[in-house]
């Protein structure tokens, strides 16, 4: 199944931005098709990722005037000369924003076989990534039990929207969460089944959650940061536990951080647990994840949540608009037929 | 043994103050010694025991013109009409500053019989709530591992000399502690034997912390807050742990807490587990601490560490005393012969 085009398009970033990044701090440029050399694969690439993260990574470890690395596609092998990858296969990997991708097999490289019911692009969206980040920080960090009742920030978002359905399974009795509009407020409590949502927009969000859980709450999975982390710690009765596992509120400035809670003394004289986590240090349980989250997936139970724009020239919009908080759960751009 | 004196004698709070208290915050006052009731006994105390804490209970929880409960005092039974005490008894008890106290039989009320080579204080130091705190922070919060840097605020405080003792002797590769003048550095790196000290007051702690830990933290037990908790989470390793016991530096000022650490994202980067905890809810553990501990006081190897003041009418002082930070470790007072 050899490929039908004859170039490779990449985006490249070409300068480094100073607070929030725009269209201008990228290019689109276009290349030959390489050959792939002996020990490797050529993928033609149909979804990529496009992250929060990643405007980290636009500061430094993003060369300029190079292709993107680190951003996790999934792509079809169009041609190989290594025994780990057929010709057909589907693969998953982290060579980022490019129609193509030359690829030898190893760490973070894995053929994907979807069972029945479960959707390609779910292996960057629930099944990716984004996914894992919501399994590890509600069953691992937060060891969520039954009858519990926890906040989940940005709700609405691919770590956010897993992490509620995976809290709603496992038996919470009250699943909260803050988002950032009135539609996603609707996508959060009709489509993904929280018990409560609220607009951070409608007043100051320590408020806002009190007002959801005026009883307190046992759990937190935290990503914003900012008033956000202080509204969490203002909530959490004594013994309770906030995984913390960002702070998309920085990103964009990372030497100016949010204010720290001013709360933050109630962590000691409540016995609060705070911890961060990094889903990277977690990758050991994706089999585990993966074998709790695909019969859900198939029964229907958890919803794959992803926005997905069509074509490669939308990479970088999608990007901007992930930033911005314009997904409704995972950003996807899907750029060859699946 | 019939006590010897016809009265008893209490501090009472008369006033509730604002900010730092004083002496006119107090009044000694003398009442008839009263007779132990059916079911009770009359303690004749020998030990009181004055505590940071208990600038907290000045704002509310101790009622003016009473005597003043919450405190913990040795003391030995005089009279007794309760089968649970016998005269001669050596009794810890929480019923705080007085020269006398009636006991029914009940919790936290237990008879002691110090082994060979145990001091009686150390019911209140070691042995006591301090010494539980420093032991649950090291080696329930902390889970302190042999060949670890551990990091330990107040050092020279009744929790943080414990601390380090204990930390040492769980084999931990360098014990850093910060303390407030430079007998207290003397104090704790040659009494106590820490690895390496410093005296907060000749920089940013956050500068001396990083010199004293150039390769950074495991662990660190965190009793002050404000820049201490800042230079402590500064320090900390990937995946560290920073036990919190409380924040000494807001006692005084409960409304305006110290400004919560700049650096705290680094908590969510880098895997921190804070972890905030109260020795209150760990008092199962007395038993298993006592175990630990006892053998090492007996052999030297653990210093019950105390500033012993002599005579009731120094109960106020010492308080003050505390919490201007003159003690070196526990800060008793003496007020009958052991």
């Amino acid at each position: 199944m050899p490929t039908q085009q004859q170039t490779v398009r990449h985006v490249h970033q070409v300068a480094r931005p100073e607070g929030f990044p725009t269209a201008e701090h990228f290019a689109y440029v276009e290349r030959p098709l390489p050959e792939p050399g002996p020990g490797a694969a050529l993928v033609e690439n149909i979804y990529l990722s496009v992250d929060p993260y990643m405007r980290e990574l636009m500061d430094e470890e993003w060369e300029l005037h190079q292709p993107l690395p680190f951003g996790r596609a999934i792509g079809r092998v169009v041609a190989s000369r290594t025994p780990g990858f057929a010709v057909g296969d589907l693969v998953t990997h982290g060579e980022g924003w490019s129609t193509h991708a030359l690829l030898e097999p190893g760490p973070g490289r894995r053929v994907i076989n979807p069972p029945e019911g479960v959707p390609l692009s779910a292996y960057l969206s629930v099944l990716g990534g984004t996914g894992l980040t919501a399994y590890v920080g509600v069953r691992t960090i937060l060891d969520l039990q039954p009858g519990e009742t926890v906040y989940i920030s940005s709700a609405a978002g691919a770590v956010g929207g897993t992490a509620g359905q995976i809290a709603r399974l496992l038996g919470a009795a009250r699943v909260i969460g803050s988002t950032g509009s009135p539609a996603k407020v609707e996508h959060t409590i009709r489509r993904l089944g929280f018990h409560a949502a609220f607009d951070y927009h409608d007043g100051p969000v320590a408020e806002l959650l009190a007002k959801a859980a005026p009883e307190g709450i046992d759990a937190a999975l935290e990503g914003v940061g900012g008033d956000h982390l202080e509204a969490a710690i203002g909530v959490t009765r004594e013994f309770g536990r906030i995984a913390w596992v960002g702070a998309i509120s920085q990103y964009n400035n990372p030497a100016d951080p949010p204010p720290a809670p001013r709360n933050l003394y109630a962590v000691s004289d409540r016995s609060i647990h705070l911890r961060g986590y990094q889903v990277r240090h977690h990758m050991h349980l994706r089999p585990e994840a993966e074998e709790w989250l695909i019969p859900h997936i198939q029964a229907g139970r958890i919803s794959t949540d992803e926005t997905v724009v069509e074509g490669f020239d939308q990479v970088v919009d999608a990007f901007l608009g992930v930033l911005r908080g314009e997904n409704i759960g995972k950003m996807l751009v899907r750029i060859a037929p699946g």
